[in-house]
């Protein structure tokens, strides 16, 4: 069998609002955050199946002879007998993997699973992430929906949706759950149980999904390490020292995250005013100090608000917070952030509420992007 | 009639949860600020009554002969027309008093209403007060009481308090109602229409008025002037504008008052503990936070928050905000803040939960002080 090269990007994601307090039956509001992930498979003829993940070190490949002792039926449900062999084969013992081992696992599953009981192709898979990874923003969730949807398509599961005359295609929503489908089986090998959040929101239109205006935003990695476990354990601490302080203060982040999805959803619908803007920075503004109360804050994401409201920017924390990530609104015309680079924080200027997964013409792919994946 | 001379106190008082919220029907929890308003009394035998409040540079003498002539029945009310007799006596027409004129008319009505019916005696009363004024810490109601406290005794009314081997005296419960409802007559002329909180947080054990533990303070008062109606108003647009936001937040404020109380009260039942600064600390922060959601904050207050926690200490604004003043929690052992006026701000290192109005002997009241009030 072989395979069409095929080239596809899915977006990271951020948490504009309700991070915690989703833990606590909360709503949250997160968005498509346009730091892509980009996939591109190639055939191969020499009876080689490869991977290659730039970012993470990671260059592994196997003789299709090898993989057809591994074979499984396809199954919608994670096989857990496919992942034991899986392990063995990659000689993974211990119970947390790295990314490398993670992504090869996840990698090998969905390949297998799609391609196992038929003709299985020989092929490169090289991905290349604008996503720092481990940074709450979605990135493994955007690898396993690149992988899916280009097994998907080369196994004809899925139509290929780029026309001629455009530079991007995008896949009907029928099209879009089966590539989340097998995303999902991806995530729970990678996270073990995750939500599930991750890759819905990677694929548009899905319920979970709101309509968002493409908004400029600042991403800031302030690059201090944090455990996700830790803060959300600090929290339901403080919520059980304080209930009535701080269940009053999560009922006011859901309504944060309601308000902002309804000021979202009227800038998608009419003309963009400075008053919607003004509102969602009073809601950015609002959250952060509950975030603050609630106890994920860290003098890093304060150094980040104090710095950007000296632009009169105004920034959250997105994500478990207590270091990570934060997240500036920027207006139409606001200026570019040295100030930050220079507190040794890491800046992406990007947008939210970009397109989803989607597949390219190599002419519509950044050149500097193209120019990793086809090193490979 | 001759009067015996005398010496009063009355401290000022301190929000320390529950500003702002109070206007939306929440609990505040005030306590008394040993800041305190000193008032002594001295007969003269030249049928002369004078006033000098160095504070605010008003020094006034009368000829016994004029007041008489504006001498009213003892009332318990506020008798609308002695008010417009006194506004017309000194000369004030329009509707606004300055601070001179009001303090005057509080004095004369309190005299008029006390000693009118009968012997008027000649005295001097000479006040001097270490509270800041215009600064929400009570300054006018320590004012008032001290005034009432003053006359009362004169007349008779109440007992001295003070007993030969003690330095300071305090009245019973009763006597301070009567203190208290006659000080409240002052803060209506120079207030318009008060709740009646300041005086009766001035009045020990009134109901109001918890029992707090003696606690050190910081009080700083950053002078960035602002209006408590403008704030007020601000505080009620933001609600209007985000209730399902807000309103939880004056919840969660609410709670802190309670929680704030609870903490308090065990504080003067059991021994003190780091444990309980721990709390009392983590809810300052909290509020602090909460504040400035609603509205109320100010960089200066940020700014006093940073110096403080730079050293470990926790802080709040504390009345109106929008600049004005800050409260800082001082663990025993906590040193100085020569960094908060390095920032031009006014400190005061006191404390919270001190006595109420009390009498003096002039041996127990500090030199400065009593070297001011001996200068007339």
């Amino acid at each position: 069998m072989e395979v069409r090269d095929c080239l596809i990007s899915a977006p990271g994601k951020a948490i504009l609002h309700g991070e915690h307090a989703v833990v606590h039956g909360k709503v949250a509001l997160a968005v498509s955050l346009n730091l892509r992930t980009y996939l591109k498979l190639k055939a191969r003829s020499d009876g080689k199946v490869c991977i290659n993940l730039p970012n993470i070190d990671t260059f592994v490949c196997w003789e299709l002879s090898e993989l057809k002792q591994l074979t499984s039926s396809k199954l919608q449900r994670l096989d857990a007998e496919l992942v034991k062999r899986l392990r063995k084969f990659i000689g993974v013992t211990n119970e947390n993997l790295d990314s490398s081992a993670s992504a090869i696992l996840a990698f090998l599953y969905i390949y297998l699973s799609l391609f196992g009981s038929g003709d299985m192709p020989s092929l490169t898979v090289s991905v290349w992430s604008e996503l720092p990874t481990g940074a709450g923003l979605g990135s493994s969730a955007a690898y396993s929906v690149c992988l899916a949807a280009a097994f998907l398509c080369a196994t004809g599961n899925i139509p290929t949706p780029l026309k001629e005359w455009e530079q991007t295609g995008r896949w009907c929503q029928e099209d879009l759950e089966l590539i989340n489908s097998w995303a999902f089986q991806g995530e729970k090998i990678i996270h073990g149980n995750p939500s599930g959040v991750d890759n819905a929101l990677l694929l548009e239109n899905h319920p979970l999904i709101i309509r968002v205006p493409l908004l400029r935003i600042l991403l800031t990695n302030t690059k201090v390490p944090r455990s996700t476990k830790v803060l959300v354990a600090r929290v339901k601490d403080k919520i059980n020292k304080f209930p009535s302080v701080m269940i009053p203060v999560l009922d006011s982040v859901d309504a944060i995250s309601c308000t902002c999805e309804k000021v979202l959803t009227e800038m998608t619908c009419e003309p963009i005013t400075g008053d919607h803007y003004n509102i969602l920075e009073e809601l950015i503004d609002i959250n952060q100090h509950h975030l603050n109360v609630i106890g994920v804050g860290h003098p890093s994401l304060d150094m980040l608000c104090q710095v950007t409201a000296a632009r009169g920017l105004h920034s959250k924390l997105t994500g478990a917070g207590g270091g990570g990530c934060g997240i500036t609104l920027l207006r139409p015309g606001a200026g570019t952030m040295k100030d930050l680079r220079d507190c040794g924080y890491d800046c992406w200027e990007t947008s939210i509420g970009g397109p989803g997964v989607q597949q390219h013409f190599p002419s519509s792919v950044k050149e500097e992007i193209m120019e990793v994946l086809n090193r490979y």
